[in-house]
């Protein structure tokens, strides 16, 4: 078993292979991948059997878990419809002749070689190779060790499939020492591998955040707000509200927090408790709210800074919106908050001034999605500032670099 | 004495005023600030005076540190040119209408609270403000214990003039809590701190990345390479080198190492070596190098590695340019690159293949500079890839968020 480190440099090695290709190669790799993951779907299956019979974490886990030949179809489709994307490498993105002659191009380039650190979802390792793949980037994959042999299976069948196709797939690089050391160790793989993206758990997030010494992309954690402001259409502000928090309950844009302005909390605050209870979900609620409705559960402070990820919602009565944007801007994780107005001034300032990487007005929260937002991929959504914010498509796996062309200039 | 904690929380509730200030605001914050510190040029040199009688690490050291009119003009008119800098927050990056009527803009942000750790360059106090005044950024300074009284007397004066001129300047805070435990905390005010610009020297800035937990952007090691390919015009390539070498030796720009194709070796190297010699310069090289000139001292591995920042250089013969890229690639820092040559399909590939920031033809790598880019203002110079790369302007001191406006859509 090669090591944390020798996995990390081999793929450094041999990430020019990718970064230089050719487009069209790229997507003789991706289709070659792609016919190969079907072509061996019962390969694959029979070693995610044995993940999923080691499994002892529950049935949700093992539904996470589980790959059949319809997911695996699913997983071959996402590598395919990457071979439709432009590749963003060698886009040129500035250029300037500068007072000495000297002629400077800004021009897109790879990142160089993405970590991706992740929980027992196989259709990560194949995603993340078909996202490397189409932006240059070289890949060093480490999943859990719920999920090591489908892992190994998918990833070899890609590697087989490439290598067969006549290149060196050798770019693609999975840790087999599924350790809470090795994961540590290649947190701290500075100088080889460019940036580490975590997929995953909050606690998986927390964990890279605290102890990665190579650049972190922060992904994921949705504490995500719907705001009913006083103009709100409230015909259009329940079916936003249902979507955001019911239509899927466990991922990061969904809403986890309700906040009403006060004379609209008067006249609906009762409707939208009924639709939200008719939809199956709890409440648990302010104090104003439960002058309102008398039998609320109390939210704690806790609460406001809760991401349930589940048919839970804490709703809290304010007055205005500046106090729904300082309530956003305190409780929230800057991932996706929606304002229903009616009032455009009341909008622009939610969309200027709430801090977050997708800021909506009189739409669900859900939209916040790498396909919805039409790059057409997503390798995660970022929550925070630095190189990438909210959906990561190819674009977001790529740096630059200045090329400057002289015949002689040397600084005065 | 407020904690690092405290400070940088004053600091991210003040952050608004400025995130939103418009760019008229900006400008008359920068010339305030500017006067200011010309008035109060008499003061600050009083406190940077006793600072300077404090330092005990020698003359060099104390040079840096010393504040005088002259220097200070210079300040304030780096002030003053940022005002004709087109403030970057609000462009419009992206706008597009969505296939569900959903309207996506992706618009230019401030980055929010920006983090400088530096060391005794007091100007570094004021630069830091401006830039991020015309960025619409919060900062945090954290100076060295060597440059507090220095840097509280710029910090102050300028924080005075803003509040003067009508504005809360308390989007500006120094931590005056110069320990090391303070700089600990500093490094991982995690949703406080949007990012940390380490300023210095590379132990400092290796100190950052091992510890800190909030996002950084690595700055400014420089092991940089100039290399004589085969055809390189002997008449260009001798003052680029020197110019490279010498023109500023303290310099993250500066070459450190000089690649020679070896057949040019054979007609050159001698002229080369007294070229630099007759400079000043002290010379190790490779083996092959010593077969040529004799009396040339050995180069250890370990030098390839060194970033010199003196009169001295390492030198290699190489045998081709895929030699040259992959020795630049291994034994570099990704900073500022340079080949010599007539060859065009060898300029080509050196700039598609080396890993650099910045990669020259027939150029000197002492450009690689924010003013000399036109960027017209310099935070640091990345050396990573994550977000930034290359000299960092006002541009790269921002994020971007997407702003949705819908009627009422949901989620299918």
């Amino acid at each position: 078993m090669m090591t944390v480190r020798e996995t990390c440099v081999k793929a450094k090695e041999h990430a020019q292979q990718i970064a230089l290709a050719r487009e069209e190669d790229m997507n003789v790799m991706l289709a070659a991948a792609a016919k190969a993951l079907r072509a061996n779907a019962a390969e694959i299956i029979a070693e995610n059997r044995k993940d999923v019979e080691h499994c002892t974490r529950g049935p949700q886990f093992a539904d996470r878990l589980m790959l059949n030949e319809k997911r695996i179809d699913g997983i071959a489709a996402g590598l395919e419809k990457l071979i439709e994307l432009r590749c963003p490498v060698g886009e040129v993105l500035e250029e300037r002749t500068l007072y000495n002659g000297l002629q400077l191009r800004r021009v897109r380039v790879p990142l160089g070689v993405l970590g991706i650190i992740y929980e027992a979802r196989p259709n990560v390792t194949a995603d993340a190779i078909g996202l490397a793949i189409k932006s240059g980037n070289a890949v060093v994959l480490r999943g859990s060790k719920d999920a090591i042999r489908s892992n190994k299976a998918v990833c070899s069948v890609i590697k087989d499939a490439i290598a067969e196709a006549g290149y060196d797939a050798e770019f693609i690089q999975l840790i087999e020492d599924t350790t809470r050391e090795g994961a540590g160790e290649f947190m701290k793989m500075n100088g080889v591998v460019d940036v580490l993206i975590p997929r995953g758990s909050a606690s998986l997030i927390r964990n890279a955040v605290q102890n990665a010494t190579v650049p972190i992309i922060e992904t994921g954690t949705g504490n995500c707000h719907v705001y009913f402001e006083n103009t709100a259409d409230f015909a259009k502000a329940m079916p936003i509200l249902l979507n955001a928090k019911t239509q899927r309950t466990s991922v990061c844009n969904a809403c986890e927090s309700l906040l009403v302005d006060e004379a609209f909390a008067e006249k609906h605050l009762k409707a939208i408790v009924e639709g939200l209870r008719s939809a199956g979900v709890e409440i648990v609620a302010c104090e104003k709210s439960r002058a309102l409705v008398p039998d609320l559960a109390a939210a704690t402070e806790e609460d406001y800074y809760t991401e349930f990820l589940a048919m839970k919602i804490s709703i809290k009565i304010v007055q205005g919106f500046e106090e729904a944007i300082a309530h956003v801007n305190k409780y929230g994780t800057h991932h996706s908050d929606s304002i229903v107005t009616e009032d455009p001034a009341a909008a622009e300032r939610f969309l200027n001034e709430v801090d977050s990487a997708a800021v909506y007005v009189n739409a669900s929260t859900r939209f916040t999605d790498g396909f919805e937002f039409g790059l057409g991929a997503e390798m995660g959504i970022s929550t925070q500032k630095l190189h990438a914010r909210g959906p990561m498509g190819l674009r977001e796996l790529t740096s630059y670099k200045y090329q400057i062309r002289g015949n002689g200039q040397i600084r005065g």
